[in-house]
């Protein structure tokens, strides 16, 4: 038998399951507050659904279920055998594929605009030698039903609070538009078909520059004359959402400005909401805004998210706007884990101990206290000292030697 | 695409989320208050671990997940192809032998005994078509390295504690000793070996009553003296804890008298605990006291749980005695939600209708609001009316009109 976890998944102990509880349940918190409705589906779902879903590069990491029975009989009897006859169903690799189903699924029973949070994990089959998780968990709000730019302020501001909530102050919200970024594409001359091609490549800007991205075109032998323009606008360095205007569709523009001129105007300057024209995000099924946020400290994007208005038209005959957000809480666990900071607002944690003839009275004594405190019981050990420390560093604050006098005595810290 | 969940498994509603969280956060509390730690583990493990693991019949019911890349492709180009060839991991099926492994891997961070809280998902590929789930939630508390009865006292009112907490007010715990079945099945004149064999027969006795059992262990060619032995024992309904002490070890008993006498001097007959020699429990792994809940219009038990002494001996080379308790989440869940009572303590949701020239100041009045209530913003409807009496049937309740003198209106219900 083996004891580690499999590889890219984790055994969490009991002090990091009480912050990630308290992490989880702020965020819960302010989602809900802000009018949010929490759902929850399936981690599993069916295979055609997965492979049709759009989901980029996703698509490659999917682990993928063994047929049983009968069914697997008949395939293990074929001459040939793909990894696709082998398999009915998958582990889900984000939580928009499933609210997609759910929305289609439920559609009738939900209130419209649908404003929905999930907090799940989700699973990709990612290489666990580069430290990437294959198990993790997504935090996501997402407003089904709403064309408006209203969608975007409202996940911007929600996002931007539970952020505060859980210790991240200071941040900034980049915000972009797929259609702007096809327009740019297609203003330099590149052909309309190539757009994802483009976009795969552009998004890796923030680790190869601008040289790097100079040298994939090349490589990938768009013509030189689109590559020279489009390197040419970005050379720039402080490329506003004026000259962007200039080369493309003008609507694109003033939503973009609508979003940010309100989410300031609630914001009070708290944190910056800034045009970012290179912004691409990875996911195939974005269709209009996209949006990031970059936090002092992280490396890469903490939370993200985007405009999908064809997703859901993938279950249903018609389409349905929709947009949500992300927030990356296993990165966020991470920091706050080196933080070390003490959890707010919980009861103290207890060791009660007992010699045996008392034990029914220390029982007592415990549910008594249990009103104001966690109490663990615990046989006293012959070396109470020694126990002290572990249970001090297995994150109790205090204890109390049942039937002495002295009552309960809180650790120092 | 299909827009219906995986056959076995369900998509929540947020009024049933809210029920569910509602359920899940109060019996976590009660495991805490009593000292309880939490812990994650993942869903996936290694198919060795899951296919070694005396789940029982619970081995046929795993579902397995596919090779990936180069080894798949090596799996592929065999000339005969096996299950087990195609897997490398797979979904767990219950919370004990990942807690198993768990403790074994992490062993020298933990608490000794170690006081364990689990709340999460397992799978199953039961037959869907009997309404049986295939994704589904346990609630488990477990004390590992704690040999003494005291585990068990402590599981039973802690977990008596939580039931009665989200509203399981009549039930009865009984409670058995799988070494008390074997001597019985020894006294009987059963040969040893078969104990297990005899076990899966005697634990449909609630289903199949003792005629049924009769018939089936006649049908298994036991000896007719042996059958007619046990059948006369359990034809005494009434059946003591003082008459089965006369052909067993007297150990047993004496444990079985403490944990009754102990769990009683604190539960104030608040619950009946009592001796059920017929009780067997399904899993492979259970090696002494076994225990379940029965409640008052409930079929079948709604927790169920026992002690393991030999499983985390599977993962280290020495045994630890571990004993554990599992709530039934969903049939209690299915339960409450057809009760239909609100939920205690929570804040009131209302939303909050807007027209557009009024957008900023309607968000900057919501966030205000989200002190005491929480606060869904809808572009106000041109038929308010039915609007109103869509947002009542999703769980709303009430709802103000921005700029509209009359503030906020509860719906009466």
């Amino acid at each position: 038998m083996k004891t580690a976890p499999l590889k890219g998944t984790r055994d969490y102990l009991p002090k990091e399951v009480r912050i990630r509880d308290y992490l989880q349940n702020t965020i819960l918190n302010a989602y809900q507050d802000a009018g949010f409705s929490r759902i929850t589906t399936p981690i599993i779902e069916d295979a055609v659904n997965l492979d049709k879903s759009d989901g980029g590069e996703n698509l490659n990491l999917i682990f993928k279920i063994l047929k049983r029975g009968k069914k697997l009989d008949r395939v293990l009897e074929m001459d040939s055998i793909s990894e696709n006859d082998l398999c009915d169903m998958g582990l889900r690799y984000d939580l928009t594929l499933p609210l997609s189903r759910y929305y289609a699924n439920n559609r009738n029973s939900l209130m419209t605009p649908f404003k929905v949070i999930q907090m799940d994990r989700v699973y990709r089959a990612e290489n666990p030698q580069k430290g990437r998780l294959r198990e993790f968990m997504q935090c996501d709000i997402d407003i089904i039903g709403d064309s408006s730019m209203n969608a975007e302020v409202e996940l911007i501001l929600t996002t931007a609070k539970a952020l505060k909530l859980i210790g991240i102050e200071q941040f900034t919200v980049k915000i972009n538009d797929r259609r702007i970024l096809a327009d740019i594409f297609k203003y330099c001359g590149f052909p309309e078909e190539s757009n994802e091609r483009l976009a795969i490549i552009f998004d890796k800007m923030d680790k190869i520059g601008l040289e790097g991205v100079n040298a994939e075109l090349k490589e990938a032998e768009f013509s030189s004359e689109a590559i020279s323009s489009f390197i040419k606008l970005f050379s720039d360095e402080t490329l506003t959402i004026e000259q962007v205007a200039k080369v493309c569709d003008n609507t694109y523009i003033q939503n973009l400005q609508y979003i940010m001129d309100t989410v300031n105007a609630l914001s009070d300057g708290s944190f910056p909401i800034v045009f970012a024209p290179s912004l691409v995000r990875g996911q195939g099924y974005y269709t209009g805004t996209i949006f990031e946020v970059e936090a002092l400290g992280y490396n890469g994007a903490c939370a993200g998210g985007g405009r999908y208005d064809n997703l859901i038209g993938k279950f249903l005959k018609e389409d349905i706007p929709a947009v949500g957000f992300s927030i990356g809480f296993e990165r966020i666990f991470g920091i706050l884990m080196e933080k070390n900071e003490p959890i707010p607002n919980q009861k103290q944690k207890i060791a009660l101990f007992y010699n045996q003839e008392d034990y029914i009275n220390a029982l007592k004594k415990a549910e008594e206290l249990r009103n104001s405190y966690m109490v663990s019981l615990f046989f006293r050990p012959k070396k109470l000292g020694k126990f002290l420390n572990r249970i001090e560093e297995a994150d109790f604050d205090g204890y109390m030697v049942y039937g002495e006098e002295d009552g309960i005595k809180i650790f120092q810290s």
